[in-house]
């Protein structure tokens, strides 16, 4: 059965809790994980992956911490999915087209992708487009309308106190 | 790392070539599993789970085989997929909304689902919809133009022969 990483739910909570940052401030790995109920070593691994893929800054120091790279409108829901899962297909192809008795010795035949390839791909790049067209600064409006009043105070209150 | 199960490509294959059957036809799990190179105990148990999901039909006996269980225009890709790997989402959602300080004691807060998980599904449904949009028609179109003549005459003359 197909299945993401489940750190990628945890990367989408962590970019939502620091879009709502004021500028120059940071939350510490050891913040974020709390505030999620996750552990500081799990989430650490994703923060960082995060990271290199240019969606987080990690400002170093006993200060630091992490914040957006950019702001919130300018990070697509796929650059976070793609920092944790990687870029890869998830269609597991294993050429089968060149096994049997009609596999051709000719490698030219093989140049291009096998057309069930290309059908299986298109239908991820229907999936591609919609997380690219999808950004932080909706998961900030979606946050502002429908997280409930208790939530928010709990969570605002928390990043106040634990912001650098 | 997301991957889909291995046998959605190998289902794939098999459709198409049960589509180049002529009416009431059959190939046998020996057939399709020397013709696409694979192990059959592998490739039963990919073909059982098709005729769990009604897009093949086992025909069984000594003469028995599997067949497709209606026209390929009315077989979508989807259809094909799900059966291997199952309907459910590929974004794993374990509630992290429901963790930390900001949690709520009121449980209808969690009623619908998170908004981060609503706009994973909205991406996985432009996936779905492309599949749903593919069927093996369309696979068997391509096969004609895209595989090169030797392919085609070693697969046809295969069948030919296989066929019961």
């Amino acid at each position: 059965m197909r299945k993401m990483s489940d750190g990628v739910e945890a990367a989408l909570h962590c970019v939502l809790v620091l879009a709502s940052l004021p500028t120059g401030k940071v939350l510490a790995g050891k913040a974020l994980s709390e505030l999620h109920g996750l552990s500081e070593s799990y989430l650490l691994k994703h923060l960082r992956a995060l990271v290199a893929a240019d969606v987080l800054v990690a400002v170093p120091g006993p200060k630091g911490g992490f914040r957006l790279s950019r702001p919130p409108q300018a990070i697509s829901l796929l650059q976070v999915v793609d920092a944790i899962d990687g870029p890869e297909p998830f269609f597991a192809c294993r050429e089968i087209r060149r096994r049997g008795p009609g596999k051709s010795k000719d490698p030219c035949v093989y140049a291009t992708d096998c057309f069930i390839k290309s059908r299986m791909l298109k239908a991820e790049q229907a999936w591609r487009d919609s997380l690219a067209a999808q950004n932080v600064a909706d998961l900030v409006e979606d946050g502002r309308t429908l997280i409930d009043d208790h939530n928010k105070a709990a969570v605002a209150s928390y990043v106040e106190n634990a912001r650098r």
